[in-house]
Order: C-alpha cells, then sequence, then structure tokens
C-alpha cells in the first residue's frame, strides 16, 4: 500500500503544511504546481529533500486558482484543461529532473479532483494530457470518471482511498461544505486506514459499509494534527503486516 | 543564418502579435511561458502551428510580470530566478513533446534579457537552470554576462543580434524608453540584418560602426509592422546568398 | 433610454476594445475593475476620457479570472463575492473621484453576471455591496435573481436589455457556447434595440416575442463591428425620437 | 505616539501574523491592499476586528507581486504607480467605510517604502495619488523623499521610526538581506522606542546615535515574536509616561 499526501503548497512569504515531518512518514508526495500553490523557489526545496527521503513524486496540478486555492470549481473548456495539466506537470517535472529524480505519478487537486471523478469531458482532458506526457500513473477515486478516462486512454491508475475524509455512500467525499467532512482523530483515521487496506471496505458517513480497493491511501497535510495522523495511520498499517511502499 | 522572432504573446481573450504570418518567414520561434504573456491554451495553439512548418522551437521565460509585459526589471534572487526558468522551460516543452517537437533554445525575455547581459549571478542562475534541463543552446547578446555565464557552464550557445533594435555604442540595445529605440522602417531593419549576417557589424545609433558575430537574427512580432519588416530581411538574406535555417 | 457598454478591457501590453469611439456614442460606461481585465492605468486612461465626454461612470465587477476574462463561472461564497465586489468598486472609484467624477452605477461583468441573474446568493451578495457602498444604481437582467435582490437591499435598478445579444424564451441570454449568441448586424441590432425602447419588447432566437421593460440598453465593446453595431442604434434611436441619456 | 503595525497579510488558504492580538496592543493598523497580500475576505475580517477595537486604520499599498510579498523593487513609471496607488487606497477604503469607519493613513509596504524613501519621482507619484484622494496621512521615513513629496503636495506625513529594525547612519533601514537587520529582542526593541519616543535620537547598527523625531512608531506583525515584542514596546511607552495614542 502507498501512502501519499500533498506537500508543496506553500507559496512565497506563506508556509503552509508540514513537509518535512511528512516526507518522514508517507511514501508518495503530490507536489503543487503553481496554480493552487507552489512557487518554483519553495517547489524545488520540497522536490529536493523528498528526492533525499526517497519519496515517490507526483504533480498535483489544479485550476488556476491561488486565492481559492484551487478548491472552487471553475467552468473550463476541456481543451483548456488538458493545455494546463500538462503545462503543470512539465513545469514541476523540469524541477525535478534538476534534483536528480522523475515524476511518478498525476493526482488532480481539489475541485478539479472532484468535478474529475463527475465529469467526463474533464476526465478524458485530465487522462489525455498525463497519456501525452508519457510514463505516469493517475490517482483516481474508484469508479469515477477519472478512473474510467485513464482506463480509456492506456494511462496506469491507482485507486486512491482516504484516511481522513468522510465518505458518502456513493463512494464519493464529503464536501468540506459539510459537517463532518473531516476524520480529525488520529485513532479514527488509523481505523478507517486498515479498513481499507485490510478488510478492503470502508465505513460511510451514514454508518454503512461499502467495499473500497485501492493502491495508495492519502494523508492531508495542511490540517493542525496532520503528522500526528500520518503516523497513527503508517504506524497501524505497519502493525498489520502491511508493506508501506511506492513500488508498483 | 537563423531568424528568430517572439511568439505565443497573446493571453486568455487578449491576442497580441501576427504568429500565423510569422511562422512562414522565421526559422526559430521563441514561445512565452505564461510569465509576462502566453496562456497554456494559446500556447499550444502556436506550437502546433509551429511544429506543422518545421519552424525551432524555444522557450522565452521572463519574469513574473503579467501586467508588465516582463518589461520591468525586478530584484529577484539568484536562486529564484533558476527555479523560475526551471518551470517556464518545463511548462513549454511539455506542451511542445505532446504536438510532437522538443525544445532547442531558450532566450530569456525582456527586462530578463537585459538586466542577464549585464548582472552576472542573475545570468550564471539562467545559465544553470538551461543547462540542468538539458540539450537546449542559450540565444544571448554577444559578450554579455548571459553569453560568459553559458561558456562556463557548457550551454552552446547562439549570439543573437537585432535588425529592428537600435544599438548604443557598448552594444547594448538603446532602451525602448528613448526615441529611436525601433528600427521601423522594414528596408532599415533588411540593411541592419545584411550588415549582421554579410558584413558581420553593425551602425550603432550614434552612427559609430562596430563589430558583431551572430548566428541569430531577431525580428519582433508585436509591432503593427511587424511582418513587413521580417519579409524585407529575409528576402534580402536571401537575395545575398545567406542560408536562413535553423539548423546548427 | 440610456446606452451603455463595457470598456477598459484592455490589461498591460495588451489592447481591447474601441473606447474612444465608442464613448463617443454611448451614454454610459461600464468600466472594468481589474479581476477580468484593466490595470490601473489602463482605467485612468479610460475614465479621462470618459469624464471629458460626460459619459457616465459605472464599474464592471468580475470573478478573479484574468486568463479567463471572467467567462467562467466560479463556486465563490457570497460573504467573499460580496468583500470582492466592494474591493472592485471602491478600487475603481478612486480612479474616478481623482478623475473628477463619481461611480454611478454597478453592472457585474460576464459570468457573475449571469450566475447573479439565477443565484439567489450570489444576487444577494452583490446587492449587499452595492448597498453598502451607497448612491449607486445597479443594471440587472430584468426579472433576474439579480434585479430582486436590489429591490430587497433598497438599491435602484435600471432593467437591461441587449442589442447585440440573441434572447432565449425565458427571457436569458443565449449562451456564448451556442451558434446564434451573437447579433452582428448593425441592423439587425438597431432593430432589436427599436424593439426594446419603443414598442417594450423582444424577438427571442426561436422567433417568439416576449414583453421587454427596460431602462438601459447594452452594446458590446470587444466585437470588430461593436462600433458599427453602436452607431447604428443610437442613429436608430434618434431618429425614432427616443432620448438617448444616461439622466435617470 | 502612535504605534503602527502591518496587518491582513493572509492570502485565501495562507494565513500570517498576529492579528487579532496586535490589534489590543497597536493604535494603528496598515492594511494590505491585495498587490503584496490581502484577499477581499481576510481583509474584511481585519478591518471589521480593528473597527471594534476602536484601532486607526491604514492603506499598505505595494507593487503588484504576490510571489514576493512585495519586497522586490520593481521598475514602473511613475504615471502607474500613482494609478495602482489610488486602486489599493479606494479598493481597501470601501471595505472599510462598509465596516462603518474610514481610512486615515497611508503607509507604502516594503520595496515601495523603501524605494519612495530615495526615488523622487516614484514619492511624487505615491505622494499624488494620496493627495488626490484626499483627507488622508502619509507615514514616511523622516527627511525621504517621501517626506518631502508629501509636504510639497500638501499631504500631512507622520513621520515613522522602526522599533524592531535596525538603522543605518545615513537613516535608511538595514537591508533584510544583510545580517543584524531584525531587532528580535523584546527588550531591546523597547529600548530604541523609548529612544525615538522620550529621547528623540535612536542608535544605529554602526553603533553611533542620530537624532529621530517621529510621530509613529512601527512593530512587526510577520515574525514569531511579533505579539512579545509589541507588549514590551507599548508597556515601555506607558510606564515612560508617552501617551500611545492615533488621535492626531
Amino acid at each position: 500500500m502507498d501512502l501519499n499526501c500533498d506537500m508543496g503548497e506553500s507559496f512565497g512569504r506563506w508556509r503552509l503544511g508540514h513537509d518535512a515531518e511528512l516526507l518522514e512518514i508517507v511514501t508518495s508526495a503530490n507536489i503543487a504546481c503553481g496554480y493552487h500553490a507552489g512557487d518554483p523557489l519553495s517547489i524545488t526545496a520540497v522536490v529536493r529533500e523528498a528526492v533525499e527521503r526517497g519519496v515517490a513524486l507526483g504533480a498535483h496540478p489544479s485550476y488556476p486558482d491561488l486565492s481559492g486555492f484551487g478548491r472552487r470549481s471553475m467552468r473550463m473548456a476541456p481543451a483548456e484543461v488538458e493545455a494546463m495539466v500538462l503545462y503543470q506537470i512539465g513545469a514541476l517535472d523540469a524541477i525535478v529532473r534538476a534534483a536528480g529524480s522523475r515524476l511518478r505519478h498525476v493526482k488532480p487537486h481539489g475541485a478539479l479532483y472532484n468535478d474529475a471523478a463527475r465529469d467526463e469531458a474533464l476526465a478524458r482532458a485530465i487522462a489525455s494530457a498525463v497519456a501525452r506526457y508519457g510514463d505516469l500513473r493517475l490517482f483516481a477515486l474508484p469508479n469515477s470518471a477519472l478512473a474510467h478516462a485513464a482506463a480509456d486512454a492506456g494511462v496506469p491508475t491507482w485507486r486512491e482511498a482516504f484516511c481522513d475524509r468522510a465518505y458518502e455512500d456513493d463512494g464519493s467525499l464529503r464536501s468540506r461544505r459539510l459537517a463532518g467532512a473531516l476524520v480529525q482523530d488520529p485513532e479514527a483515521a488509523a481505523r478507517q486506514a486498515l479498513d481499507v487496506a485490510v478488510h478492503r471496505r470502508v465505513r460511510t458517513y451514514s454508518g454503512a459499509t461499502m467495499a473500497m480497493e485501492a493502491e495508495t491511501l492519502c494523508v492531508h497535510g495542511d490540517t493542525p494534527g496532520a503528522v500526528d495522523i500520518a503516523r497513527s495511520v503508517r504506524t497501524a498499517l505497519e502493525r498489520a503486516g502491511v508493506r508501506v511502499s511506492a513500488a508498483a
């Protein structure tokens, strides 16, 4: 099981997240590409640290929305989405290659991730960008429009489950605008991680149980308890005998 | 002799330049990378047209300054300049590769070009970014700090001369803030091009003659008479038996 | 009948529209406020010209989306919309007051205008911003959510009709993504203007006739034929004896 | 003696500073206007808190440089600087008036402040914007180009001294790029404040003593120890019998 986290979400004078600590815990890092966060210099710093620690690197492209942190849906034409995803992947990969490594995956950020789970045209645009760049896998919600588009485009996919976000009964993530969207207790997050990794299921917000197959587990990096949650999840997985690694 | 022109300088709803006509005339295109101009969709359009016509593609990175079109000096730390040049090169190259080609050169834009001609730390930062990306040549003013930094970093350089800009006696370009900075008459631009290509010299604004060795000649794309100037220059070069090509 | 046009939609190096010619024809100018177009210097230039010609000035606030020219819906919280509308009104008014005049109206731009015609929370946020700024009227589609919110907030409204955009049968504007969205023939635009100003009706895209009461008529400024359309509309109105004026 | 602090320097998802605590201590708040920091929503929040506590409000306009936090000099034309300062003052004042108060002062931010201390054309542009807006005072370094330009333009000025920045012998602030630029010890900052407020002098980085007349003292808000420094300064001033107030 891979353990991934969003990183590089500082911007200029503003610091966000706990990249240094989290790089000790996770196995894949999704790096902001400048559209919702991440200036070239702060990206460079986190990329170098990730390379040193052997953490696998991925691009975390977003809608162009610094003031909204990429969390607002924007109605963009698919052709423009494809171009902007290529732009962000290439920009990040240049910095990653200069640091002696290369990109392994792409995970859309925020509203782009959520919209691509449902909107087929958007999903195809993203999958096409990743396919054209080549040699990358996509992280996608299981059974989402993005997962299907990736399969159609011949892009390898890792299904992603979340440790610290609540699920609705249809398998979508509970909206951040609703109460109970976040799982903030480290033990609850660890239980959710074990449910996915060992039992191949997840308990939804309503209390139902649904099947959940995933190759990568996400922990968020920008909450106050992020490091505790990540550590709790990793420890629980290892105790349960799950191999935590970004190796396919 | 190579003939280069800045392109892709539209942004969203705003159109600028005469890319389609100029791609019929020039042999190298310097493509805006989003920092002074060029959104991913408009970049994609011009890149595809350039690839169709066999025009060699280069990156045209800038200071981050959309409202100033990259023509204002900004006091940036060298490490940040290096990171932002890598970012811009990679972003553009992703779009170029998706269009079936690859980048051949880098030419800094506007104030970054002018500052890098004089400021050694800035020049080294740019040359280092290009060296780390690999397999690219730099366009630089002859004898400039950037040309020297490229040589030190082992980056191949093409010396650049200008057809439609006046020169000062020290070999620098006459500032756009001064009268007479632009050569707007197509015949005068053609004469200046021939002076460089055939006679290896240029007449300065003051009337003096100075030696000028160059492998690439720049015509600007964003002036009303840009197409006439470019055509006049190309015709004059060919009539004089100069082979116009981006082949090294 | 007032005749209004969007202006000040240049940005830095990029020019857009025909402000100087249109200021000779229209009676109200909706000035971009920097969020979809309009840097402070280009805003200052068009404001001064409008003041010289006695054209009434209004703010044209937008979603924060330079690369999409404010034509993409963004899912923003109402409190944020209210704050950003106040920000844009105040920014523009400072430049207007420095030019010796003051703002008279506010007309939301692009996707914000269209969304506020339907979304009540968004409409209330905009109306609240205008009410709190004080002493301004809103331009709004008749019977739209924005018109109702303005009435509730005690903000005077001018109902707006369009000369050069096709209407759907429900009174909404035909989407720019569909064929036939624009009325590009100056005579057809003049006919539509007379229909509204004299006969208080409009013919929809489907051929139906609907009642249309309006105090202000919009002509667009950023199309190739904009000046011809505006002149044709103004001439037709005056020949029909309609007084064209921004006086309430 | 007035005690001022920069505030409102968050942006979207990114938080910066200790506005709530500092509003309990200082008497004037310089509020970011969106160009180096401060989105409309976060500006609104801090403005409302300042109005509740009776802290006097000022605009803190900057060069357009979010990624550089306004700390990089940019070579802008004076006419553009004047327009952008008006834009920022008006934008902020709209939010301040909606909160039931009004702006009292303007203090340029970062590189704009430093450049305007030396560059007469830039200083005149800023003073002209403030004069045209009307009814505002400028905060300026004593004897700086900005102070002189304000006097020439008839703009009332408060001379500003710094508690937590080191001075060079010419009265300029020691560059943040040099060691010893910041006074980080609360007691040292309090001593420097008392030196200015009581003894009308300041000790420079080199150890020299120079006269220093000031009506307002600045404490910075974005350092880890900002609140301790501000509290230490205020307590020391009050113990020494200095009345701390924004009343002229």
